[in-house]
């Protein structure tokens, strides 16, 4: 049996344990392992370290060398993650429905764990320490597969956290890491039908592209984003400014940022030179269409291609067009959007909500920044990711999209007749 | 381009007109369907006419042939169908949560259309109707693909429907029939990425199984139950046995029928002999394990091999084991069923409790039928299949499962900091 398969025959037997614990006993196992994280950060620190002499070898970028880094100040932001998720209320048991059934049965819907969630990421170590966490709160064995930069890293980190698990009497397998950085291993992951309950794919798009391609296991797709805001000839200039500049530019590497803007035509000589100018102060490098370039409000707007359009920069980027009105702007973010984030900037009541019935994302946003888009801003508690699909969960996915749902019957000897 | 592909394109546009039409619109388009069904009658019939007499040529089962066949009370019962989820409350537009953020942000997450429903299913004209009823009440549009035996029955109703639809000013293509029935177009069905929101597969594990391997779309696995009455010790003998034979008996071709009896080894000598007669009494082979066969209790039992415990014999068989106790139960259950429906009679609360808890399965059952796991049974309404994966849903699924949700986001200029 290979490697994989075995972590997943453990990681099912492990579900099937931590299924019976009980709500008390799984927050202790979170406040374990974060004190481990803690208490072992020498341990940790030392593995990283491998791992960062290794990427500086292998000349990796400096924002990928800054994420993959631990120290100590990270360690304890990611053992506050872990306390943080267990003060969180439990979804577990929580009973969604019930009724009487005219037959008498007491009928119940009751949220179970999913079993065994399998995650594939990159080389962010924070992930194998939030992933465990939400994953053990909500009952679920957890099979990460971090990127090969942080092997150690994660390696040392899992064990770690799978002793914590351990030393309060949860199965030590309901933390275990792939060892196999190999693309191979990760696509033999992906098609262990019937031993794993989820698998969520945290990473760029070629990554979701593998998935799509490769799984057969039920999978979620996440943080794919192609974000527009939309000027509407209705909006407030100023806020459609810091509506825009916030989206774009306060991080631009993350999904909710924007990566498109679209301005109506009526309003494009009046609104969009003061956006353009502000964007320019922060650097970023602007892809119009004509009528944007033709303006001439700034030293420099690239010319746009179909590309641009589609185009999830990730960096201070942003293409820019000029459309008819609300119907054009639609369109284009229906055609384009990846289904993530959307705003519009209007005063205009009848606009705002055709937007929001009409555009198809996981968020739609009356005057306000894409960047809201995050289970911690949303409430959630904690996130394990962005859904971009509409099975089961979308939007952010807090510890409810950890979970199924399981019916149960309570008769007195009822047959159908 | 391909005829599916093109299908699937039409259904996309479809579906984004469906998305913004109200729930009074689509009820009308249902009662429109209803009538129609029943105006059209004799059009639908002389084309299921000719299914029938290529289907008896080709030697079909009787059985098969039955499924097959349409007459004006199927019909009407059909028509009678759609008419009754016309009636049922619309899930589109419920507001699942909604709250005000500390920044303001007023966020609300309401219930959507999934867009485009992909539906694989068998000979069996009913579907047709029930599918497309299900699919155009919340608002989605829908691809059918029935059987091959079926596919004039399937075209001619397929053209009722949309017809309908079009009378009340729904797009013609809210309901489409695949009329290609051959394998590989059922296939390039599985792999349209982006363009088929779900599919449904509903048929047999073969089908299941094609899906599983093929499917590149998100899909809901259906309908597959090896299903288990377990007696416990504590078991009332009279009720097991009226559940026993009622779980097995009253429909055998179903997937919430049982496929595989437990007993306890306390209680064999006293409690299976009267259970096995009952099971004889209906013409039931049993498949016993040796302790079942050496009681003697009735003329004849088969010995049964490993591959008893995983059948689905959908007819009338039944496997039957002796277990020594909840413990054995539980796991042979979690070892061999299907996750679709469980049962166990008992008196015994603490046994009731872990088995309720412990067996992982979309519905369990304390003294009761496992023939109850149904959309109708369970005050949903209606029913567009039995889902026995655990993403997205579980168990009997309504309409509630033909939704996604949408986060709606109102602010007044909000900004992430």
């Amino acid at each position: 049996m290979s490697e994989i398969r075995q972590l997943a025959e453990k990681a099912r037997e492990a579900a099937r344990a931590l299924a019976l614990t009980s709500t008390k006993q799984r927050n202790e196992a979170l406040r374990a392992m974060a004190s481990a994280l803690v208490d072992r950060q020498s341990e940790i620190i030392a593995a990283n370290d491998e791992d960062m002499v290794a990427a500086q070898a292998n000349g990796t970028a400096a924002g990928l060398l800054d994420r993959l880094e631990l120290n100590r100040s990270r360690i304890h932001a990611i053992a506050d993650a872990v306390r943080d998720v267990a003060a969180l209320p439990d979804p577990v048991g929580q009973v969604v429905a019930g009724y009487t059934l005219p037959n008498g049965i007491e009928l119940r819907q009751v949220r179970v764990p999913l079993g065994v969630v399998a995650i594939i990421y990159e080389a962010r170590p924070n992930v194998t320490g939030d992933a465990a966490a939400l994953c053990v709160k909500t009952g679920n064995a957890v099979i990460l597969r971090g990127g090969s930069l942080a092997a150690r890293s994660s390696v040392a980190m899992t064990r770690v956290l799978s002793a914590a698990c351990a030393s309060v009497g949860l199965p030590a397998d309901s933390v275990q890491t792939v060892e196999d950085t190999s693309h191979e291993a990760a696509t033999e992951l992906m098609t262990l039908t019937g031993m794993i309950d989820v698998l969520i794919p945290r990473g760029g798009a070629s990554l979701i592209r593998s998935v799509v391609e490769n799984a057969r296991v039920p999978t979620i797709e996440t943080g794919i984003g192609n974000c527009h805001v939309y000027v509407h000839e209705k909006a407030d200039p100023d806020m459609a400014t810091r509506i825009v500049v916030n989206a774009k530019c306060q991080r631009p590497a993350v999904c909710n940022a924007a990566e498109s803007l679209l301005v109506d035509e009526s309003v494009h000589t009046t609104v969009l030179p003061q956006i353009l100018e502000a964007l320019e102060a922060q650097g970023v490098t602007v892809y119009g269409d004509e009528k944007t370039r033709a303006l001439g409000a700034i030293s420099s707007i690239e010319p746009a291609t179909e590309d641009d359009w589609s185009a999830e920069y990730y960096e201070l980027k942003i293409a820019c067009k000029v459309v008819s009105g609300l119907d054009d702007a639609i369109a284009h973010i229906n055609r384009y959007g990846t289904g993530h984030s959307e705003a519009i900037v209007t005063e205009d009541y009848s606009a705002a909500q055709r937007f929001l019935n009409e555009v198809d994302a996981s968020t739609v946003y009356v005057n306000a920044s894409t960047r809201f888009t995050d289970g911690g801003e949303f409430g959630l508690g904690a996130e394990i990711g962005i859904s971009t699909q509409k099975l089961h969960a979308r939007g952010p996915m807090g510890l409810a999209a950890l979970t199924s749902t399981k019916w149960q019957a309570l008769g007195s000897g009822q047959i159908r007749e």
